[in-house]
């Protein structure tokens, strides 16, 4: 019998690449080669561990599951993948944690004046400054997926009022005081004094947050994004920081990655821009290859895989 | 009737001192004016919202209150005022939510590589980092009070382990898994991946955390301090960092405070230094003078006073 053909698409470090010994034994494990496209690989293989692009995918002709080591999808949301009968898999639900934890560390670092306190370190100067208390506030999270519950049961102990808003009809946790469809996002967004994109990126949430959506919060709120970039009308966060309508936004996403160096959020005060580094961890990529191997094993018994992906919607 | 004389120590914002309109009609507020020594207003008055100090103290004849307007008290802890009959209170029970806050945001700071990515901006640069999840280890709060609960809620939410010492027999609160008298410190910091100290300086605390206990810790622990620098031992605490023992510490006191210039913390790398500012809130001077007028009244009708502290524990 043929066996079940796996394509890594890039190398793991040797203790990951070593876990794939505990693929069951019908499978033939291959590395895509360091920079070698993977066109030329990707013709006999049948499931691939990455990202496959639009050109790869015309000589994908056998290919019947692609794998995302990481939970956004967008790459794969051309028409020749989303026709295709390739099913989809994400890490989605290996996030929330460790993203999570830097969302909050976007947002207190912002409240406890943290980029002011390290600039007095260089001077050795000692001076107590005045910081925000975000007990009490009400914290909006945009797209309440595993990663949006999670910096909803951080926000409730932290006695924040917690509201979301997402496009799915999903039930109310109890970490959520209210729920609004992104039809009443306006509404959503008028209570928010702390707002939490969290959401993929879809043609419907493409620049969803814009001037109207902005001005629409109480004075002085804060952002923080740690999803996608592409969500935020940069111009427009940047004329709500500017005019003082935001207190301050912490971004872990831009809407080109790298951030361009022409872009005016690098040098504009209280904004703080981490390099899409949110998902990382220690944990993320054992985590991350265990889930596929996981899967892997379901594949090759016949059993429903998980975490996949529904094409159509997008996430 | 002579009236209930009460000294404001410092100054006030005009609308905290608006506030002391809500007195009862029997009591005469002053004001020690600014600059003006205590010693020469004090004789007179039987309430002082403020510190005393020794000098004073010996002028103090009338006094049989003071409230101190924080939640640290070792100012008082002088002979002269210990054995006199003079009440003292204290703002316990306001602090715990903006320094919850600042300790979160001293820990995922570090976590997070927060002062690398505020450097990286300064030159535009977009590289992304490993981070460490701090979700599963287990923090150790030392001093379990009011703000070591509060931290401890937190923490839980953050899927940390959470364990205490604690000098005084407690009841342990369902957030905390495992509490620990003082007597078992040792063992309490064999478990702490995150020490966050948390409790008032005394005799008894007085660099109680030095070589032997840092040493005692999980490698690459973290420690963050948000109560008293005097707890610490920093020539230890420097020795664990450079050894790598700690990954990192989160500062908001020091053993002398403005810190040194002297001091090699400010210049360590994977240490943050705040200016004592755990504490400050928009909110914190309005609460602290609500908390003593509502004390005042009590006082005026012969009622006990709450947060009452122990002289001779010391908090």
């Amino acid at each position: 019998m043929d066996k079940f053909k796996v394509l890594i698409g890039s190398r793991q470090a040797p203790d990951i690449e070593a876990m794939l010994s505990e693929v069951p034994d019908s499978v033939e494990v291959r590395f895509l080669p360091h920079g070698e496209p993977l066109r030329e690989h990707i013709a006999d293989i049948e499931i691939l561990f990455g990202h496959i692009g639009e050109e790869a995918m015309q000589a994908a002709t056998a290919l019947r599951w692609a794998h995302q080591p990481h939970a956004g999808v967008e790459g794969f949301m051309y028409d020749a993948f989303k026709d295709s009968d390739v099913r989809l898999t994400n890490c989605r639900g290996l996030y929330g944690r460790q993203i999570a934890e830097h969302a909050f560390a976007l947002l207190l670092s912002l409240t406890r004046q943290i980029p002011t306190q390290l600039e007095f370190m260089k001077t050795k100067h000692w001076e107590r400054l005045p910081c925000i208390e975000l007990a009490g506030m009400t914290m909006g999270i945009l797209g309440l997926g595993g990663i949006g519950k999670a910096i909803a049961t951080r926000a409730r102990a932290f006695e924040f009022e917690v509201i979301a808003a997402d496009v799915e009809p999903i039930d109310k946790p109890d970490t959520v005081s209210e729920l609004f469809s992104l039809n009443a996002l306006m509404d959503f967004l008028a209570k928010a004094h702390i707002l939490v994109v969290c959401c993929p990126i879809t043609p419907e949430t493409h620049k969803l947050l814009s001037h109207a959506q902005f001005n629409q919060m109480p004075d002085a709120s804060y952002v923080v994004n740690i999803s996608r970039g592409k969500v935020i009308d940069e111009d427009a966060l940047l004329a709500a920081i500017r005019s003082g309508k935001l207190a301050g936004a912490g971004l872990d996403v831009t809407y080109t990655e790298p951030c361009p160096p022409e872009s005016p959020l690098w040098e504009q005060p209280n904004v703080i821009l981490t390099s899409h580094s949110a998902g990382a961890s220690q944990h993320i990529r054992r985590r991350a290859m265990q889930l596929f191997i996981d899967n892997l094993h379901r594949y090759v018994a016949g059993e429903p895989l998980v975490n996949l992906v529904d094409k159509q919607k997008g996430y």
